[in-house]
C-alpha cells in the first residue's frame, strides 16, 4: 500500500482515479475546492477507511503550508495533479481562469511536493498543447503553439514540472490526454448536447458544421493507461500520449446523431458554420499512441466505441426526468 | 515613425533596444521596475524627445489599468516584452522569482496588449526552453523539457503568447536567445569573473570544470537580428533562434583565460568539478540558425569573436578602479 495525493480529487477524472487507487489497495488523500468537483463524485470513496478528503484550493500556498504542518514529511508517495479548469471555452474568454485554475494550481502543487518531500509526480496534460499542428501527433511533435489559454497553461504546467526534475522530483509522468469521456464529466460535447436537449428537446444546435473529428477515450481506459505507465516507465521524465484504439477519431455529427437516438427524441439538428466550435477549438487531430503501446498498454475501444459507451452513460446521468415525461 | 512599448526598458537588452528604436526614428515608451535595470542604462535615451519612461511592475495588473487610462487605444504599434529575471541560478533556488518576474510579467503584458489594442507582440525567449536536449537545436526541436525554472517560465510565456494569436494578436515574434553578452549586462559568466577578480585579483574560482561550451551572441547583433525579423517575417507566429556565426560555441576556459588577460592580472584559475556550473545549467548546446539565415540575416561575429569583444567591454565597465591600483 502506498499513499497517493490526488488534487482535483472530487472532479471528473480525479474522482475516478481515487476510486481506482482505493480499489487497488492504496491510501488516498483527495483535495478539491468544489469549483467543478462535487461531493457526489466521492460517494463511494468517502466510505473507504483509507480515504481522506480535504476541501481547499491547491493554487493557494497557505493551504499547503497548513497541510505540510499536519502531514509528516515523506508520508506521501505520489502526487497526481488532476486539478484544472476543464472548460476550455471559458478560459478563452477570460485568461485568468486558466492562469489560476490550470497553471497556478500546478505551480503551487509542485512547490508542495518539495515541501512534503514527495518525489513522484503525475501531471494531467492535454493534446491542446499542440494547437493546430497538422500532423500525426506524438510525444516529440513540435512546434508547440497552443491556441487556447487552457492548452497554454497546460504546457506551462509541463514546463514547471520538468524543471523540478533537476531539483526535487525523482520521477515525473506527463500524460497528454485526448478528449476524455464517461460518467461524472462536467464539460464536453456529449454533456453539452444532453443539456441542450433538456432545454429544447426538439432542436439541437451544434457549434460548427459537425465535421470536427477528434479521438475520444473513455475515462476507465485512461486510468488503466496511467496506472500501467506509472508502474512500467522508468525515465526521470515520462511523457505519454494516451488515445483510443485505431487512428480514427469521431465526428461531431456521429455524436449528435447518437445523443438524439439514445435520448429518445427526434430533435432537428441545426449545424453552424465552419469546422471550429469556438475560438481555441482544434477541429481535427490524430494521435500516435505508439509509445504507450510499446510500453505494453493497449486500449480496448476505438473512438466510436468509446462514444457509444459514453453517450449511454451520460444520457442516463444527465437526461432530465421532467423532459422524459413530456 | 511607429510607437514601441518596451518592458524591461532599463535592463540590459531592453535599454539597448530603446536606443536602437530611437536611432531608427521611432517613438519609445519604456517601462521598468529597476529590479535589474538601472537609470544609467537610459542616460542616452532619456534625452530623446520621442522617449518616455514609466517606472512600474508589469506583472501588476493595476499598473496596466492606469496606463490604459492615460494611453489612447491603438496608439501603440508594437510591444517588446523584454522584462524577465535574467539570473537563472537565483530562479533555481526560489521558483517564485521566475514565476513573478519571468512568467507573470508576460501574462499581464499580454493582457495589457489586449486592453491597449496592440496587435504586434515581440517576446524574448531563450535556448533554456530546450533543457538538456542533445541535438542541434532548431525552432522545431522537441521535446521541450526545461531544467531551470527560468527556462520553464519562458516556455510558459511562449505558450501564453501563442494562445493570444487566436484572439487578440495579429502577429507574434518569439526570439529564442542564446547567451547574450555586451555592455550593461547584469549576469553571466564574464560578469561573474570580472566581479570575482575585483574581490580576489590573484585567484579566479570557476564553477564546473570549464569545459561548458555555449554559443554567445553580442547584444548589438541580437538587436539587428530582431529588427530584421520583425520587418521581414510574415507569419502569425514567427519563432526564430538567433545565434552567432558558425556552429562553434565558446568554452568557459577560453573566457576565463581572456578575462584574466584583459583584466591585467596573473590570477590562478581554480576549476570545480563536472561540466555543470549550477543546478539548471545546460553545459553544452549547439544552435541551428538556418531559419533566420534564410530570412536574409547573418551575424558578423563567431562566438569566440563575440567573447573577444564583450570581455573587453565588460572589463572596461566593471573592473574596480581600486583593484587596478593594487
Amino acid at each position: 500500500m502506498k499513499t497517493h495525493l490526488v488534487t482535483g480529487g472530487a472532479g471528473f477524472i480525479g474522482s475516478h482515479l481515487c476510486d481506482k487507487l482505493l480499489a487497488d489497495g492504496h491510501a488516498v488523500i483527495a483535495i478539491d475546492d468544489f469549483s467543478l468537483g462535487t461531493y457526489e463524485n466521492l460517494i463511494e470513496a468517502i466510505e473507504h477507511e483509507h480515504f481522506k478528503f480535504l476541501e481547499g484550493d491547491v493554487a493557494n500556498s497557505s493551504f499547503w503550508h497548513q497541510l505540510a504542518k499536519d502531514c509528516p514529511t515523506n508520508s506521501i508517495d505520489v502526487i497526481w495533479h488532476m486539478a484544472a479548469n476543464s472548460d476550455i471555452s471559458a478560459g478563452v474568454k477570460d485568461s485568468t481562469v486558466d492562469l489560476h485554475r490550470t497553471f497556478l494550481t500546478t505551480f503551487h502543487t509542485l512547490e508542495a511536493a518539495k515541501a512534503l518531500g514527495v518525489k513522484h509526480f503525475a501531471l494531467a496534460s492535454t493534446s491542446a498543447v499542440y494547437g493546430d499542428l497538422q500532423s500525426v501527433l506524438s510525444e516529440d511533435s513540435a512546434p508547440l503553439n497552443p491556441i487556447s489559454n487552457y492548452g497554454a497553461m497546460k504546457l506551462a504546467s509541463e514546463a514547471a514540472a520538468t524543471a523540478k526534475t533537476s531539483t526535487d522530483l525523482d520521477k515525473l509522468w506527463i500524460f497528454r490526454f485526448p478528449n476524455v469521456v464517461g460518467p461524472r464529466s462536467t464539460h464536453g460535447v456529449i454533456h453539452d448536447f444532453v443539456r441542450k436537449l433538456n432545454s429544447t428537446p426538439r432542436r439541437l444546435e451544434v457549434l460548427g458544421d459537425g465535421t470536427q473529428c477528434k479521438p475520444y477515450l473513455h475515462v476507465i481506459e485512461l486510468l488503466d493507461a496511467m496506472m500501467h505507465t506509472v508502474r512500467n516507465s522508468n525515465e526521470k521524465i515520462n511523457r505519454f500520449l494516451i488515445g483510443p484504439l485505431g487512428d480514427k477519431g469521431t465526428t461531431v455529427r456521429y455524436i449528435a446523431d447518437l445523443v438524439i437516438r439514445l435520448y429518445g427524441t427526434n430533435a432537428e439538428i441545426v449545424y453552424g458554420n465552419g469546422n471550429r466550435g469556438w475560438v481555441g477549438d482544434v477541429p481535427t487531430f490524430t494521435y500516435s499512441t505508439d509509445k504507450i503501446y510499446s510500453l505494453g498498454w493497449k486500449p480496448k475501444l476505438t473512438s466510436n466505441q468509446t462514444i457509444d459507451k459514453a453517450v449511454g452513460e451520460i444520457v442516463a446521468e444527465l437526461k432530465s426526468p421532467v423532459v422524459a415525461l413530456r
